[in-house]
């Protein structure tokens, strides 16, 4: 029994300059988040996600985000995006030429009103307005589904109510893609199956991007699970940036390098250099004063 | 498109005391080993190898085998094995009372040259006299099959002979079972499924076991292949031992609680307690001096 047909290629959406930093106990300067995304563009990365515009005082590591969009080269075809969780975040994404923007709800209750102060339904109705606002300005807009998979507080999410949001996304707020978000890394193969089962049954593949973190190792069989099911678009973070070895709780996003050779192997194009990408990780090693925990960098530099 | 039926149970065959110990910088003493075990016992697993009796000028974290064999307290119905090879081994296993060796064979020719200093055709024949012995001397007989998923000095290995290698150990050696491994830790789950696809073909996949080292962050998604495959034996070590995120090249085995956890979450019965392997990994990270790199260990024990 070989593996299904896979997607040929696949879209990786690199989110360590947000996601990853974002997790990180050390700030870095504004001029290495501009090299980090950089050389992520080296890389051949599609998709950057550069920064949030939130509370610096509440996320200081995603701090003057303005000033790393205005000092990084932007490389035509490659889509860079921001986190915006308001109208005045839209503003500076519009601000600082942005074509696409991120938007963010989850589907735990008690997840949203303790994130953001809001239970779904009231979050929803105020992320339609501002989706439409970011449409109305010429923009993208992608959304993120969080605890998808399960929540640090209500645990299991009826997979119904996944369903049911991340059609109200695409209907009500007009995004081209939700991801579907693992946000606590505790999604395991057979509830990705039953997930997508169940999503594919309302929303075309093509809609529908996967975002896991690898806090219990299942990341890339999960992600294997969502190719099986002709997924084609995965958010991933260099290095596995927000995650460290040696920290309690370590919870990084899925590593961007392991994805890589996942499809490497599997014959599922990137278009990213994983030689490349993984110097970018190497220079973020010593600013963050930790060990990254993806398993293919730690390999490949080891060996090379 | 749910997953395939899995199987209901499986049974992980614990090398923590063996390949993991065996390839760690520090030489544990007797009484930590035996502890390690027994710790292992009492976590529930099924079968456990505990030492090699291989020269320990050359290997001295497997020294004193004898001495922890005569240590640790055997729990009737688990299997406690030990790496032999050659007849001075063997006799020391039956002087330890196992009922239970394994031998090692490689599929690479200059895999096999470099370590056991015969190549393949050679060494098959000189285990076949050695599992005859073991054999007769009412024992039954493991078979590792290494660098069965690529070879670090010849690259790919044909799968046709990882096919008929496996099944010369079943009928010339009478293993009752063949752990194809991925000594260097480069399966990707593609390449499981071409091969199991071949060796299902001339064996039946209650004779053979998966080995994977997870180098490069595939060993889970390697498994879950192997599991939608009808296999239901995995090796794995206690905490990733083995390995170590600091170290170059880290290339610890398949962390046993990373297993179990995807097991758990699949719905496939271990009988291993992860609580209680918990216990058993964490008490070997201050006598080896670094981190273990098991996912799951490290995400429960910051969150318990």
């Amino acid at each position: 029994m070989p593996l299904p047909p896979l997607p040929r290629r696949i879209t990786i959406v690199e989110v360590g300059p947000r996601d990853g930093l974002q997790n990180e106990a050390t700030c870095l300067t504004v001029d290495a988040r501009i090299a980090f995304v950089d050389a992520l563009t080296a890389a051949g990365l599609p998709a950057i996600e550069v920064t949030a515009f939130v509370n610096p005082a509440r996320v200081p590591q995603m701090a003057d985000g303005a000033a790393v969009l205005a000092g990084i080269t932007r490389r035509p075809g490659v889509r860079y995006t921001a986190l915006v969780p308001n109208e005045r975040g839209l503003a500076a994404a519009i601000d600082a030429g942005l074509s696409e923007v991120a938007l963010f709800a989850a589907a735990s209750d008690t997840f949203s009103r303790r994130n953001i102060g809001r239970g779904i339904e009231e979050a929803f109705e105020g992320y339609t307005g501002l989706a439409r606002q970011a449409r109305g300005a010429g923009l993208r807009v992608r959304g993120y589904l969080s605890t998808g998979f399960g929540c640090p507080f209500e645990g299991a999410i009826p997979v119904e109510r996944v369903a049911a949001l991340t059609r109200r996304m695409l209907e009500e707020w007009g995004v081209f893609e939700v991801a579907v978000s693992d946000t606590i890394g505790i999604a395991h193969p057979a509830q990705v199956a039953a997930v997508l089962d169940r999503l594919l049954a309302v929303v075309p593949a093509s809609s529908l991007a996967l975002h896991f973190h690898d806090t219990r190792g299942t990341a890339l069989a999960n992600v294997l699970v969502g190719l099986c099911h002709g997924i084609a678009t995965f958010d991933a973070s260099a290095g596995g940036l927000g995650g460290c070895p040696f920290a309690p709780g370590a919870a990084g996003n899925l590593a961007t390098e392991d994805l890589v050779y996942l499809a490497q192997g599997l014959g599922v194009e990137t278009g990213v250099s994983l030689d490349t990408l993984i110097e970018a990780s190497a220079a973020m090693e010593p600013l963050l004063g930790h060990p990254l925990p993806s398993r293919v960098f730690r390999a490949l530099r080891a060996s090379g």
